[in-house]
């Protein structure tokens, strides 16, 4: 087969859409292999889709295109991006969708799309992901080099969302920014700060909403079913889950968590 | 790889439903490719299957192969059809599912399917999506002619569903026949008509369940956030939307749906 | 293309642990054609998952590998089992999962996976599906024999389910043991077991939760829209429907079906 094409959107699994985009790709590159991460980014939740993007980056080959389409400017002149980290390609409305990914790795390349040679003949208004971004996808997997789309940019829009915890007196002090399918909080507190803190200071106990959980464990069956724990997680976080159970439902989807030296 | 088989069901993701299609497909034509367009269909909702895959058979190849199966009347005497229509071909029960395919495009055959040898050699009385559909379609990917399944038939069930608007004295008439992911409707105005009327009578004003949301605009971003909009969707037909809201949640999923010239 | 690697979990579709299953698999085994099943396991539900293991089992061709992870007990030290049926591969953590599989059809051959060499080099405490049993699985596929990974054991875990129903003086007395999507209800009758008391001793009634919803008939639509109707499932049991509607709404997803000599 041929070069892999991942789609990352909001359109739902119960239209359309998604079985028309993958009309799109496969009548202009036929080889392709096409992967649908998700297309259950919540509707408009441009950070749900920037954090989805960061996480499946690392575990593709390069020459992988990742098309991540949560547009709520469809229709407006926000602009439409070829970028290029590790040698991966991302299409995307210039939206914020690159942050997390553009926070924590070198672009090699980015393109401001331009070039309506590329896109279908038609464009609708309202979904430039069939008639834009698709196509462009496409062309990229046929071979087509980023700058052939556009000219070269060196600026984007990114989030206003901390993506770090903050340090304190005491530790350290983040907010959740992601809840999973199982309702597991992950947190701005990233794994080298944790070790930083823990390196200099020794244990530490973990404060969700003010309520101490407890040292951080490896996994969430090192407690009791039904208890709170944090660990690690495979994105790299602090997380926040419940054995067996829900941690979004217990705290909030917005809950803060702070670290202290005991 | 080779011929590309689409699926539209209703049977849902969260069974075995849909990878025991999978399994059928590949063990009578191991190189198709198949796309899950969806499994979401409202369950028994005929109306909602014939939407989706009208609106998907435009953006595929030739040779395309269509498994559309919502089929309430699963284990009656319901036929079986292949239908082709440029160059594509479709597989479904005869219940209303080609309602919107038929009435836009020629029918360039008409199958009923007779042949029990493309069946598998056991068949159930609710699950012929496993048993009969999708090992048709499997044939049809492996180059079998429609004619060797059954016999020409030129007669099909047509939903008693209104694709247009009426004309009215000021102007039209609809009503929606379709709300997508986003919570946006699709109306059964069709851009002929509005352009037929706009062209005639000057500009117009849409009002949605008797209340005024002012002229056709080209997408949801032209009005200001939470406000409903209608313009011309990419399904080709009227659409109202609420600019990063749900519109069906403002008016309701049967609104009416009518256009009155300023 | 190569071999099947078919995916059921409860990863759910809207994080991004489908997509980053898929990236895993398709660095170790470019080749492979990947089947999503189902995400959609009920979290942490191994019930489901063995069933829907079982259903899917039958329709794959030989050498098909399947990855089942429901995995409540992800970072214990719970094994990492690959089992043989027909010719076909199951890798799956030892929870259970296997058990519906296991009790109809004989094992060619079980091990317990411990050579770490087939793993990812880092390896968390609570992504094991990506981590082992995702590169096992890719592996496999790649041609390497089970008895690579570890060592041959005869020993798993099975779930305390009655998987068959109990003879009772007058007839029959089992439960519902998974509802689908269409809120049908599958209980453990087994076709065997009925056909067993018909041939004996004639036609039986059907009793859900003490009603009376008469004979065994072969489709739901053998009763009025809105009825019950007692058939034989493409399940191979006797399953409780509502013609149009949803068993589970009238009964419940627990309910008592027994069956009674007329």
């Amino acid at each position: 087969m041929g070069r892999i094409i991942t789609l990352i959107t909001d359109y739902g699994w119960r239209d359309h859409y998604v079985g028309v985009l993958h009309g799109v790709i496969l009548r202009i590159a036929p080889d392709v292999r096409i992967v649908d991460v998700t297309h259950a980014v919540e509707p408009h939740d441009i950070t749900h889709g920037a954090f989805v993007l960061r996480q499946v980056l690392p575990w593709y080959p390069a020459g992988t295109i990742h098309m991540a389409v949560v547009d709520p400017g469809v229709g407006t002149d926000r602009r439409i991006l070829v970028a290029q980290y590790g040698g991966q390609f991302i299409v995307t409305p210039d939206n914020g969708l690159l942050t997390f990914v553009h926070r924590d790795l070198p672009a090699e390349e980015m393109v401001s799309v331009e070039n309506r040679h590329f896109f279908l003949s038609k464009i609708s208004s309202t979904f430039h992901g069939r008639d834009m971004i698709a196509p462009v996808a496409s062309h990229l997997a046929n071979g087509v080099r980023p700058r052939e789309f556009g000219r070269v940019t060196d600026r984007l829009e990114i989030l206003p969302i901390s993506w770090e915890a903050e340090r304190t007196s005491s530790g350290l002090c983040g907010q959740v920014i992601y809840v999973d399918r199982f309702g597991t909080l992950v947190s701005n507190v990233q794994v080298k700060q944790l070790e930083s803190i823990q390196e200099e200071r020794g244990n530490v106990s973990v404060f969700v909403n003010g309520e101490n959980i407890g040292s951080i464990k490896s996994t969430f069956s090192d407690v009791p079913i039904g208890k709170p724990v944090a660990f690690v997680g495979g994105s790299g976080n602090l997380e926040i889950a419940v054995n067996q159970g829900r941690a979004v439902d217990r705290f909030s989807p917005d809950a803060e968590v702070c670290i202290e030296v005991r």
